[in-house]
């Protein structure tokens, strides 16, 4: 028999697969199909390895930015994706989150449980550089699928230029170089006519 | 204007979406769809992080183990996936992967590319504690879908009990807890009718 602490490991690794289930508004490159979670949350972990350099003037914890994204939408299994340009939908995304944090990471032994809770509560507050970064890391790999698949989930939306600049306007801060990226890539979408540029 | 450091990194991380497009032989839990190699890597870097503790008898580093699971598949962007129980296709999938291994990481900045070639290089071989524990999840996370789907890959693709033994035959080594949990989930799909008892 295995221990109690394996089995409440893996009730929480076998419940968290719903996170493939779960879709976000963007589209894999290439397709016409929505990015689910895990894929997100796996491209964001590789770009958390490689790109992590560029936070500039604080030494940053690799592990932690890695654990936080691999994490961060762990919620969504019971809270649902909420749209980012969704304003009706955020106003009550606080308390839905925090309600499915309880219950998923209460599933882990409690030393596990607390170290992810506090993983995703910093990352939720964007006070640390780690956790600037990971949220930075979370805007932009949106913003570079956008990019690549010519504005397609943008247009639908009816989505404009300020309503991007705006959500990508906290990136500087925290990496110089990745905010000159976000704004390489809003100015060549508008050029290339994937985002409409709001006067 | 980004550096020509910052532009490699990113065709790196555009190139590596096409992993969302693999997708392998298990089902996605209470679904009918196959899971992608990117959401199969996510598992297993959270796999990485609230296991890694079960490794008996050395010491582990953990973010070497979730690097090496995030970016292990990588190279089936331009191998293929390769069916673990087809020995036929699995006999030139070695020099068909370390092509795609040459090109993939090729995209990155030098240091950075020889960073995730030598990681990609030491999973393979299996050789360093980090490696066998990646490998062992590699195998357990599946097996664990097969279980949690009633089989039903086992079934359509005719595996029986040894094959599926022999496939994680390795585990208790590095994990003798695992070990048992493996056991443990093919005895149970044996008499549950998920999976075909070899003789």
């Amino acid at each position: 028999m295995i221990s109690q602490r394996l089995e409440q490991q893996m009730a929480f690794i076998i419940e968290v697969d719903k996170i493939k289930q779960i879709y976000r508004r963007n589209y894999v490159i290439g397709t016409d199909r929505h990015e689910t979670d895990a894929e997100h949350s796996w491209h964001l972990a590789i770009m958390a390895v490689l790109l992590s350099e560029h936070v500039t003037g604080y030494p940053v914890d690799i592990l932690k930015i890695i654990k936080m994204v691999l994490i961060h939408d762990i919620v969504e299994i019971d809270a649902g994706d909420t749209y980012c340009f969704d304003a009706q939908a955020g106003m009550d995304k606080e308390a839905r989150e925090r309600t499915a944090a309880d219950r998923l990471f209460g599933l882990l032994p409690l030393d596990q449980a607390q170290e992810m809770r506090a993983l995703w509560e910093e990352f939720e507050q964007r006070v640390s550089p780690e956790a600037r970064l990971a949220d930075a890391l979370d805007r932009l790999q949106p913003l570079v699928l956008h990019y690549k698949t010519e504005g397609k989930s943008w247009r639908l939306n009816n989505i404009v230029s300020a309503q991007v600049r705006e959500r990508n306007k906290r990136t500087k801060e925290i990496a110089a170089e990745l905010g000159q990226l976000v704004e390489q890539i809003i100015q060549d979408s508008i050029a290339r006519g994937y985002l409409r540029e709001s006067k």
